[in-house]
């Protein structure tokens, strides 16, 4: 059954294709292309490590991401090596850009088959520079978004001297997949009762209580979004 | 005062190298290239982001690694696309392996002052395959001591056949630097008297507790090394 396309949202797959370059030459059955899942997997994150070509050699540096649909936008200093490059490169910067969540440490009774739960994204593309002042707004409240949701609606909003001195860089959803490990260890049938523990042992997962600044007014309490953090 | 050289380690300098790569354009007073600082970055680490070149385009995968002194070891499948790629090429795949810890969310009272406390290495170099089968179990070893210190002593080794198929390649800890963020938010000072909460949100660290395999013999015990964990 077709679904009605709502609005002017033009109506997406449920997955990603396959490109050479999204289908792993091993573990292929851990692989998906799952639009729900990988945005799943990019929202949870709090940094994506962002890869690109300098002088013929990988650069790989942690940064902030935020997503808007089919959107990923990464930001940083109108200084900033990879950003002045998806400025000046036309038609744009080839990068990759990777999220992953470690869930679980798994232990095996062989060396062979310790391994550790996660989940992660890799999205190939390449990265162009936001011009548009729209857009640009657009996409530093997702940044900031992403970081802790709803916090750029209580905060204050980029002022002309740093939005100046901010470039932002959109790199599309369009060439895709998730990569998963979950449960427990697979050892050999043959290995099952040697005298070693296999299980896995869980990453601990959520937040600790808040740390006020030390320059924050007493009368300013939490907000009502941190408590559930 | 000169430190005496011991046995046949050589005396190593308290710190990386700076080179072209390794000093940032911006924040520079966030970098270190203190040895200490790199050696337990890596060393709390799981997973690194592996980035490569290919077909002219960055790749960045999560992998584990493991810490040998001032080597790094990463292993996969021999079918595994870099890991063919180091073999083949000469003299050597570049390579660059960056490991990130996410510690804080941190909300300032600006949009624009949003930030995350973080650690981070990274590594530029040039990977090799390990064929010498010493280094290769030196390697493998350290890459289950990587995720539960001391495993290795407790679970099967590898075999004749898992070792024809896992591939190995080295990167030494040559070209490296760490970045590191701590502390509160840095409001401007017109910004200090507004509304809004500021402070860091800590991620909590950690593990749950272990779980046994559905498989495990009952009389199985969780080792002490994870009651530690």
């Amino acid at each position: 059954m077709e679904t009605a396309v709502q609005g002017t949202v033009p109506h997406q797959p449920t997955a990603y294709p396959r490109t050479d370059r999204t289908v792993p030459t091993r573990s292929a059955d851990r692989a998906s292309y799952d639009r729900e899942l990988v945005h799943s997997i990019l929202d949870e994150g709090y940094l994506c490590h962002l890869g690109f070509v300098r002088d013929g050699a990988p650069v790989v540096l942690p940064t902030l991401y935020g997503r808007v649909g089919e959107v990923l936008y990464l930001h940083g200093s109108t200084g900033s090596r990879p950003l002045r490059m998806a400025g000046q490169t036309d038609p744009g910067l080839p990068v990759c850009v990777t999220v992953t969540h470690v869930d679980g440490l798994v232990l095996a009774r062989s060396a062979f088959h310790h391994s550790i739960n996660y989940r992660s994204v890799v999205v190939h593309g390449i990265a162009h520079q936001v011009t548009d002042p729209e857009e640009r707004r657009l996409a530093l409240d997702a940044l900031v978004d992403h970081v802790v949701t709803g916090r750029s609606a209580d905060s204050r909003p980029a002022n002309k001297k740093e939005l100046a001195a901010t470039a932002v860089i959109r790199l599309d959803l369009a060439e895709v997949s998730a990569k998963t490990r979950t449960g427990g260890a697979h050892d050999e049938p043959e290995d099952l009762g040697l005298p070693y523990w296999a299980g896995v042992v869980p990453l601990r997962k959520g937040y600790d209580a808040p740390i006020a600044n030390d320059d924050l007014e007493a009368d300013i309490a939490v907000p009502p979004y941190l408590k559930n953090a």
